[in-house]
């Protein structure tokens, strides 16, 4: 297949709207279909789920119970939106998708790592990105920023060190699998940034070979 | 620790409600104090994911996202409601618990087993029923007997053979677990049911040993 899943990762407030715009309106440029899509959520019952997710409760969600409920919302995403688009030759925009689960989960909550590998071998299987964006910023940074658009949802609520593991999880799977992944330093200029985006995606299209 | 946790099972129609309350009412007899709770559910959190996953929706839900559903709600009513009320000295009742999804994912859904039992060890660990009744009937007459109550919901929508699958793996944990499982024919008369309940507990609480 030619086209991709791009996948858009990063902590909170290090800019992946924005970056999800550059890569939407890059595809407009070139002319190809695409959808742009999100988790958790990306199907009417997983956004349902999205929003038990990250609303902050009176309860407590076990890390386990949050771990599940996106593999959950994952699996109707997958089988619903993702799988359909790329095989009606489709590019797929995602932002957050398995990475976030190791990242999040993994790092943020601190659960097992061969647990989340095995859902994400057992529910992701072969659908993995094509090229991973991670954004990359300090949380200081990234918190600060977030702050100032205003409220925040229950896993946004977490403390600093929370997203320092978060981060770290991020970093290691950029190292770990450096085929797909391409770190973008957040603090830059949106317009370093935006070329950075735009760079990649250059190089993608290059070695696509699409026949015109 | 001498307070139980009884599970009741068994596919639509075979009369857990009933069954629920004969042991209810037993336990205030003896007065042991009690919780009374079910799955999918017992806390608001999982209310609100069973009546997502019970709802008929315009959107497939596959086997995985229910299984995974299944366990994120049980990880839930485990920590919030089931160990709490065990610490607490409470017995707890429960319409529905582990055994369901061996028998309605595993047996209906037809996933893998050895998926569920992981499931199973991670998420519920140690906490297994004491003792766990099986109301057993045929789907014909249980599914008949659910029909007189009107609307279904969306695993209830399900075909016969569907149900004969859940049957098969309830009859096979039976066996396989035969030290807590009690199977009691559903198709008696509701004294013949009432009068089974009321030994197998005769018996649970005779070797329970309270100091009076």
């Amino acid at each position: 297949m030619k086209n991709k899943l791009i996948t858009i990762e990063g902590i909170e407030g290090v800019g992946k709207t924005t970056a999800v715009k550059v890569i939407q309106d890059y595809l407009i440029q070139q002319q190809r279909e695409f959808i742009l899509t999100r988790e958790p959520g990306g199907t009417e019952m997983a956004e349902q789920i999205r929003k038990i997710l990250l609303t902050p409760h009176a309860e407590k969600i076990t890390p386990e119970a949050e771990l599940l409920l996106m593999f959950a919302c994952r699996a109707q995403h997958i089988e619903n939106i993702v799988i359909p688009a790329l095989q009606a030759d489709k590019w797929v925009i995602c932002d957050r998708f398995v990475d976030a689960s190791y990242a999040y989960q993994g790092g943020g909550r601190q659960i097992d790592m061969a647990k989340i590998q095995m859902l994400d071998q057992w529910i992701a299987g072969t659908i993995q990105p094509d090229l991973t964006f991670l954004l990359d910023a300090s949380p200081e940074i990234g918190l600060a920023r977030a702050k100032n658009r205003g409220t925040h949802d229950r896993i946004e609520q977490e403390k600093l060190d929370f997203f320092e593991r978060v981060r770290h999880v991020y970093l290691k799977r950029a190292e770990k699998f450096p085929e797909r992944f391409c770190v973008i330093d957040a603090t830059q200029t949106l317009e370093k940034v935006q070329h950075e985006l735009t760079m990649k995606l250059d190089e993608l299209f290059a070695s696509t070979h699409y026949a015109h």
